[in-house]
C-alpha cells in the first residue's frame, strides 16, 4: 500500500511586482464591454501528487517552483488517499 | 462608497487533456531528485477586484478566461470589502 499526499501549491507575485498577464487580463476584460473590473492579478497553481511532507514541498518551492526575488509561495495539503 | 468584491478565479485542463507545463515541471523536480513525486498539474489562477456578480464573473471565463474545449473553471468569492 501506498500513501500519497496531495499539495497545492500557489506561486503569486510579490506585492508591487509587475504582472503582465494579470494587466493583460484586465485589458483584455475591459475591451470585451466589462470595464468595471478594477483589477486583475494572475497566479500559477501546481496540485502535486507526491509521499513528500510539507518540508519537502517547500524546498521544491524553493529550488524550482518560484522565483525568490519577485514571488511569494504558499503551500496546502488538500487530501490524502489511499491506495494498493 | 464603493463595494468590491474579490473572486478567485481557478482554470485548469480537464481530465485527458495534456498538461505541457505540468510533465515539465514534474520532469525538473525529477530532475533535482525528488524522485518520488507521481504527478504534477499545472493551473490558472486570476484574482479579480470588480463590482461584478457571479454570474458576470462566469460569462468572463467563458468570453476570455477559460478555452471551453480544453480547460474547466472554477468560481470562488473570497471576500468582500467596502472603501470609500
Amino acid at each position: 500500500m501506498c500513501i500519497n499526499m496531495i499539495y497545492e501549491v500557489r506561486i503569486s507575485y510579490k506585492p508591487g511586482v509587475q504582472d503582465p498577464e494579470g494587466e493583460s487580463t484586465l485589458e483584455g476584460l475591459r475591451a470585451l464591454g466589462f470595464e468595471k473590473v478594477e483589477e486583475v492579478r494572475s497566479a500559477k497553481l501546481y496540485v502535486i501528487k507526491s509521499d513528500y511532507d510539507l518540508q519537502q514541498i517547500e524546498e521544491m518551492c524553493k529550488r524550482l517552483l518560484a522565483n525568490p526575488i519577485s514571488q511569494d509561495y504558499e503551500i496546502r495539503e488538500v487530501k490524502q488517499h489511499s491506495s494498493r
